[in-house]
């Protein structure tokens, strides 16, 4: 079957399921746009007032005209007040007592939204977090920015590349556009064609839920499987689910090279069948941006010459290193102050297939050094690599256990093999993975960074994640299975407590 | 604040709420590893047979036993049956019947995880998907490839590879595990270093839920903000939520140039810090791998010869296309069949500038043509790009509304802009905007590129997804905000019905 009658067929479908919707038809439904009560209104303002001091409780008509609306034809309703949070604090604030006195709260960071996502639908109060733009860190190391919700695009982008560093994401408004906003819309821009979009590079946040509750989700490492990605469904969920206090954000080295390439055509068609053939050729430029006659026409009227045959335009950017350039920085970078013995670069197959037969033959090799072996698939930010192999010797010293270490050192992901003869040693071993998890959290790391949970680190999950985010996956998990049947036993520790 | 203190602080602060725990603590927890009633399973294999036909339902001792664990220490319960899944109306019909009599199930595509994912933890029904090896389609123009649960990843990549294109993520398995499972567990691998895991390359799914309800998530573009992720929030859900029945993969272009570097060490914290140092000048090779002196110690009885000398060896492979190159095939495809009218390069600062002026004066230019302007944000197939505009011309002229057309063409990504002055063409402006939200949703598109849906666009919301995802997606708000109260009014429609 051709894919588009496949499409069309699975569309077809959509609206018929061969099964009765038991779960999903009982959903109760979220009531929408539910209008905040005068009194519920009145107690809650006495409440911020108290809690957060006037001052950061706005009830202007000027400051409430001025967060009704945003860069959309989106019509809300007047705010009752707004509320300027300066840290997480006052949000959590915000959120209980919007929750303690039934009043819908609308959260808003730079307001240049194009659908209406923090235009107040239902008046209450808008939580405005432009106040909070600091970025607190950018690692070079690590390849990471931790800000505020607050922090302008422009900025994050300024403050990445005096690093030499990179992030992707670039929204049409990221003079004035925040952090906060481009994560709850998931914002894209123009490099998205080769960078991908915000969900791309959000590790990890921190948001604060209705009722106040403080939620820490994801990572500071590149890869990390523990749990539920609760982080992507924070991501792009336009502010319904919770409100960010923190965001992780994964940077990229700053492209060497660029180029520019604008190119003219008499029809838009051929401009589209260009893209088409574009990317069917492997091609990847970072941007590959089209434009139409009518919007060339509304450009000639800028006073922006176009050569007037033309309607249509593409304009490309494509980055990247050369190949060469970038084997010459790597031996630089491995023979820096002489630490490798040797260094071998091959460029054919067979050179090439020389040099992996040691990484081929890792898994028949281990296999034969003891009776048993668990191999660990712990992850830690990249700035603590070093310390992690001085840990898991210290572990080894320690636990008398037998280790072995390879893996994915590019994005910190190790896979710590213990190895035992003897049954009796268990206790030994089993000691030895808790200080080994116990460290790797420690270090800002992950539980494992590809392997999963399963059943084998069920048991250690709650050193990694709070009692709270454990609880929310578990309601998640209610939601699509009531009745706990599908892939029993897994990610969850039996009767967890907090350790 | 240093880095590792602000994370330590956090970690701390984790088990620690400031406010009462209202939503979380009253979680009902999932009932972990819930044993299988026997007459609950008799019940169960009796429709099973009735349903599926005994060929597909497998009882036998040895059956059982072959499903009972997967490549990890973790042990499981024998299983009461292993269903052999030819397709997603057996997936489906295994989960209706198993809902209905209260019998566990554990899905399983290649039965290779490392962490006890496909193990039965508590007896009941082994649903394998491994004969569902069906390679659907691979798109050359869209990226993309459909697969179902249980093709073995090395033949798509192979399949890929084929037509230029690449699947990156090989995780150490690649020979015998399976896409249900590399989704299910968001499988790793050497090359996420530069190319990320699993997750990255998931578009959609079409998941069978417990009861038996079929859901298809996500898209066939690169870009698409409609709703939550619930794609996101199935890949690595091990599992737990549903099972996948069939799968739609990004695949980026087959990289041309590749390069192998190997470099010995003789102390593996000198091989950690030159993999920091790599990252931090700036490098992204597809893999940076790394193995210590007891790794190579063990490669060594292998009779692979490693130089005494060594205890620890980065394996690194970069790979990439000269910039030079990319130009000149770009150049190629825009003026292939002399479509293009001109095309100029810029290679220095001024040059871009100059470049970028038009798309740069696009907003203030748009903003003059008209009293009222509506953009939209649609995402298409990068195949039907030609048909996209045909369509907006032929929207124009049925509704007589004037419109432009920009955007990020590289994505499949474009905004069409509704133009008029007179308020009583709104009417016509609504029409316009319905028949290019249902034109794009026919083409496999979405509403939403990376605005999100907002206000402006929830009432659209079911023409693009299912009546049954829009239900879990409320459901799933209502785990987070039960009351409703947080941003109101946003991406569900007030009172939805199917249309």
């Amino acid at each position: 079957m051709k894919s588009e009658e496949r499409w069309a067929k699975s569309q077809e479908n959509r609206f018929k399921s061969a099964m009765p919707l038991a779960v999903l038809i009982a959903a109760p439904l979220v009531p929408n746009a539910r209008l905040a009560a005068r009194d519920a209104v009145e107690r809650a303002l006495v409440d911020l007032d108290r809690k957060l001091g006037p001052s950061k409780v706005d009830t202007s008509e000027a400051g409430r005209a001025a967060h009704a609306n945003d860069e959309s034809e989106a019509i809300g309703r007047l705010p009752d007040a707004v509320v300027y949070a300066h840290g997480q604090r006052d949000i959590a604030a915000v959120l209980a007592i919007a929750e303690k006195h039934d009043v819908p709260v609308t959260p808003r960071a730079g307001g240049t939204g194009r659908t209406g996502g923090a235009v107040p639908a239902a008046g209450g109060i808008v939580l405005a977090t432009h106040g909070m733009s600091n970025i607190l860190e950018i690692s070079k190391t690590d390849l990471l920015a931790v800000v505020e919700p607050g922090v302008i695009t422009a900025d994050l982008h300024a403050a990445a590349e005096a690093e030499g560093l990179f992030y992707p994401p670039d929204p049409n408004s990221l003079k004035t556009c925040m952090m906060g906003g481009n994560v709850a819309e998931n914002a894209g821009g123009p490099r998205a064609f080769k960078y991908g979009v915000t969900r791309e590079y959000v590790l990890g946040l921190e948001a604060c839920l209705i009722g106040g509750q403080v939620l820490r989700t994801g990572k500071r490492t590149i890869k990390g499987v523990t749990g539920y990605d609760v982080t992507a469904l924070f991501v792009g969920s336009e502010g319904t689910l919770g409100v960010f206090s923190e965001i992780t954000l994964r940077l990229v080295p700053k492209p060497d090279e660029l180029a520019t390439v604008l190119a003219l055509f008499s029809d838009v068609r051929q401009a589209a069948d260009a893209v088409q053939r574009i990317i069917a050729n492997g091609l990847v430029p970072r941007c590959l941006e089209l434009m139409d006659g009518p919007t060339l026409d509304a450009i000639r009227k800028q006073s922006v010459p176009v050569d007037a045959r033309a309607n249509s335009m593409l304009l490309i950017e494509v980055d990247g290193l050369a190949l060469d350039t970038t084997i010459e920085r790597l031996a630089d970078a491995l023979t820096h102050g002489g630490q490798a013995i040797d260094v071998v670069a091959a460029q054919d197959a067979a050179q090439r297939d020389r040099l992996w037969e040691a990484r081929r033959q890792l898994s028949p090799a281990t296999r034969k050094l003891a009776k048993y072996k668990l191999s660990e698939d712990i992850a830690v930010p990249r700035s603590r690599l070093v310390d992690l192999f001085v840990e898991v010797d210290r572990i080894g010293q320690e636990t008398g256990v037998r280790h072995l270490t390879y893996g994915h050192a590019g994005d910190g992901n190790l896979h710590v093999n213990f190895l035992w003869n003897d049954e009796a040693d268990k206790p030994a071993v089993d000691r030895a993975i808790d200080l080994l998890m116990h460290a790797t959290v420690g270090m800002g790391g992950t539980l494992t960074g590809e392997h999963g949970v399963g059943i084998l680190k069920a048991a250690y999950l709650p050193i990694e994640q709070s009692r709270e985010l454990i609880g929310l996956q578990q309601q998640i998990k209610g939601v699509f299975d009531p009745k706990g049947l599908l892939n029993p036993g897994k990610i969850f520790p039996t009767g967890h407590t907090s350790c």
